[in-house]
């Protein structure tokens, strides 16, 4: 189950990595490896944290196959898409949520706790696509004025996490919780909902 | 003792890189987020390094809460703040030698000599700040020309593990050793002192 | 015979670290700061990843000294270096090389397969060169344009990889793979040669 859902995120992170690298003109081989890092950077960086290593993501051959295709495919393809950004939104939001709640899942079956558990998973769904935005130069999306991404995604990995803490089976949580994810994010995305802001302006640096 | 310094350490990092978000205008979220990332990634990358896994900061949750609350504040009080440049250097100078001397201290409890403790302990204190400048866009400040920075605390770090080698209590040489990272720090931000710099001059590139 | 690939490969990506550090500008302490991420990062990388903590990059003073010694002696003799540009490729070419096949090798030992053992391999030959360019600010120079950077990388560390599972003892099939990185590499650095390049336009973004 968590590895379907793993691998399923990781094509969709990987797609978005590559319209991001289609975007920016790189070549065959950019468009691969940021698909690679876009689809792998969150699930290794968790699988190091946990200590659970060598992570699936290096040592199964799966897992490298399916960014690999990935890429090739948003590199072959990408002339029907039209609008790339919005694009890149919605298979960037389903990569969150898959990622989020995979991420909590598999901390918590580690041991950790719900609060823990869910802050991991929050890194598993924006690692990835913090590592392909600092490789191709944009500004993290996390770190966008009044963006909602980081709230969706701790949100969705803090349902799964106490789902799981509570003794719901794996199986049951995580539709639910990847959905409050994926919803949340795209509603943001299309209805334009901000973040809260501060009314605040800061300080001029002197 | 190390758990202190650590959460300190933590929240006056947390603190600059709150700062950070909010002088690049980030929204809450993105300032919370920054000050998560700065207070706790050079933790985490020592504990990964030397198989300390999961590190506490994310196993523990006070090691989460800490960062939150460090960025909260920082993001409701900083219009009290005037100069937001100078404050930041002063919290990363904290952050600096608290975070040195407690990267030195844990590695060399892991068993790894003098010299790799130093160096671990460096790493430890510089990491959380590269990532924060690296993320919001900055030349890390390790890299501008002539500052002193690296040299500080790998001398703050040096004392500790070399201290701690020869079999001087934690609690007796964290302090003194700790002072010398972020009093060198401060007074050559103060006096303008400036790292060696070479009279040769780099040759144009053709 | 690890032991010496491994030094030598952190010795000509020091130097290629160093270089680019020297092109910035930046002081003699960014040049060794930068010499030591280029020089170890793939290698940490690489150990973090497969679980062989503490890294002997970190554990070991020799592979802390080689890197400083890289970074020292690029400050001291670059005025000698005419066109940068193309000394840092020739370094990195050998890097690369160097650490493709010995990242391949130990991941083969840590009983990945043949794949992943490739796979983490390029990653090792690659890794430095990322950090080394996103802490100076350039564009990586796997993500340039036809650049044909990757592909030799992957192509020497598979070579070494199936070397070592079909038997072949490592000193016996670590020259020739390393050779195959580092000429390919080179020449197409030298000739011009690129990689393949889709004729495809990348859509415009309305």
């Amino acid at each position: 189950m968590l590895l379907t859902l793993d691998l399923v995120g990781i094509f969709v992170f990987a797609i978005s990595g590559g319209l991001v690298a289609v975007r920016n003109q790189l070549d065959i081989v950019g468009v691969v490896v940021l698909a690679m890092a876009t689809g792998l950077g969150g699930g290794v960086i968790r699988d190091v944290v946990i200590g659970a290593v060598p992570p699936p993501a290096v040592a199964d051959w799966r897992y490298l196959l399916v960014p690999v295709v990935g890429g090739l495919v948003t590199f072959w393809l990408h002339p029907a898409v039209g609008r790339l950004e919005r694009v890149i939104n919605v298979f960037d939001a389903f990569g969150l949520g898959l990622f989020c709640v995979a991420g909590a899942l598999k901390a918590q079956e580690f041991g950790l706790g719900p609060a823990p558990s869910a802050a991991l998973g929050m890194v598993t769904g924006v690692g990835g696509g913090i590592i392909r935005d600092l490789l191709a130069g944009r500004i993290p999306v996390i770190f966008r004025f009044g963006e909602l991404y980081a709230i969706p995604a701790l949100a969705g990995a803090a349902i799964a996490a106490t789902g799981a803490e509570l003794g719901v089976a794996h199986g049951v949580i995580l539709a639910p919780a990847a959905l409050v994810t994926i919803g949340w994010r795209l509603l943001a995305v299309r209805r334009g909902w901000r973040a809260p802001v501060s009314r605040l302006e800061p300080p001029a640096d002197p």
